[in-house]
């Protein structure tokens, strides 16, 4: 039986080591904070006292941290005890020329690698339904599929070493342009003299709607800025994007232009707010 | 029994005329292009030799025509011989202003009218399942809202005189970022050497996911640019989005960018062309 190791037990970390316990699997944790991890300790799971404990005892380990400098500097401390062979996944969603570089110096050093960035939010982690973007070899992907099956609603292999990554980067474009449509739309109604819970009722039925008027809308209208998914969290997967849409040649405008108005929420000290804030600003007439 | 008029029998007039002489109501048809009023002729409606001739026999007058200009040069050319009391339904998109102002003038002479745009698109046209968002006096509302079951799905009162454009606006708008969205992050995948069609299935699914992704993302798979919604219409309701938010203070810069990137394919000859063909200019770079 495979030996796996789950680093990052966050928000969405936490509950996919769950699934990954509950499905029967050997599992040994590492949180940087210890507390986090000591929840897991009468769940059948072991507490590593160190990356490097981890490592050495684990075929497969799972990472779910926060930007690319947190990955490297989590696998840099895993690589000197890691067997030969190891797979590492990392579901953080990082730059894609980092995802590439540990590509490639992972496979130099004799580990695999696979890129693999999650969507779903926290009830998608809570719930097992996540939807998984890989990239990398597929022979490999193929050995560690199963594994994720335990958290993943849908596990796509999607292209070589960043790829997953790319994939992660088009959704949060996506989800970008429904985010500003949804907030640009409703700050409207409200200053048209609308009722704002008849527009995103009657708006979500038709060609406006999307998942973004079915979630965040009630959001909008409860003034409920919790996250959600936190403005911070948007505003550092635009940097990627913009990253990379410079590398190809990608032309994002409307990225750009949200990111940049969330940046102003972030500059009022709102970045831990739900992304669907960006109505409040919009309805104020901060930005104009 | 009241003696319907239906005045514009273009691709959305002419199925809802024909929803209402379906139905079994007593239906006058007029168009400015004959042609498309003659197709009438075996259906039980009577084809109206003038706009005026249709206005003395009517009660209740459906409008779907173009522009603001034809709305007001229609109406003027039926009111010197329309019965007092006559109630008025404009389901062209038009300036919000203008139907205010439409309101104000036709109340005047005693006459009432109702503005009442509609979306869903020519299938909701075709199977009588259109949005239809009605401003105006509520009472008037309640006259015709029977009749416009004929061919709506949704038939919702929002409010007084010019309410129901301004919905219809809001409803644009959302329109436009779900669109933004799709055509951006598509073309973002197509540069990144990601396989779009999976890329459009998997972000269907997730917070990516709006009606935009399932409708228009087969068609830019197909490359498939026949409207659908044409890009000069979409632009035309654009105009009357920036206008009304300069006279309230709304703050819309994403409809307003892709207003401007909608009006370079406009440029380049594709103004017929479906909405959807954005994709098609961010993918070659051509506005960047």
């Amino acid at each position: 039986m495979k030996r796996l190791g789950f680093v990052g037990l966050g928000v969405m970390g936490g509950p996919m080591a769950g699934h990954l316990i509950e499905a029967g699997h050997s599992v040994v944790v590492w949180n940087r904070t210890a507390s986090k991890a000591s929840v897991f300790a009468d769940t059948g799971a072991e507490i590593a006292d160190s990356l490097a404990d981890l490592a050495e005892q684990c075929d497969v380990i799972f990472l779910c941290v926060g930007r690319s400098e947190d990955v490297e500097e989590c696998i840099h401390a895993m690589t000197p005890s890691a067997k030969p062979g190891t797979i590492f996944v990392d579901h953080s969603t990082i730059s894609p020329s980092v995802a590439a570089m540990l590509h490639r110096t992972l496979s130099e050093d004799g580990f695999r690698f696979i890129d693999a960035p999650i969507t779903g939010g926290s009830m998608g982690a809570q719930s097992g339904k996540l939807t998984i973007f890989c990239g990398g070899d597929e022979a490999t992907f193929n050995e560690v599929e199963p594994l994720m099956q335990a958290y993943g609603k849908t596990v796509a292999y999607v292209g070589p070493g960043g790829k997953g990554q790319m994939m992660k980067m088009a959704n949060q474009i996506a989800v970008g342009g429904a985010l500003i449509g949804l907030c640009e739309s409703l700050a409207f109604a409200k200053r048209a003299g609308l009722d704002i819970a008849q527009t995103r009722e009657l708006l979500s039925g038709g060609a406006a709607g999307s998942w973004a008027f079915e979630n965040y809308g009630p959001k909008i209208l409860d003034q409920d800025w919790t996250p959600g998914f936190s403005i911070n969290n948007q505003v550092k997967d635009f940097g990627y994007c913009r990253e990379v849409a410079s590398e190809i040649g990608a032309s994002i405008p409307m990225t750009e232009l949200t990111e940049c108005l969330l940046s102003e929420l972030i500059k009022q000290g709102r970045g831990e707010e739900t992304t669907a804030a960006l109505f409040d600003l919009l309805a104020r007439g901060e930005n104009s």
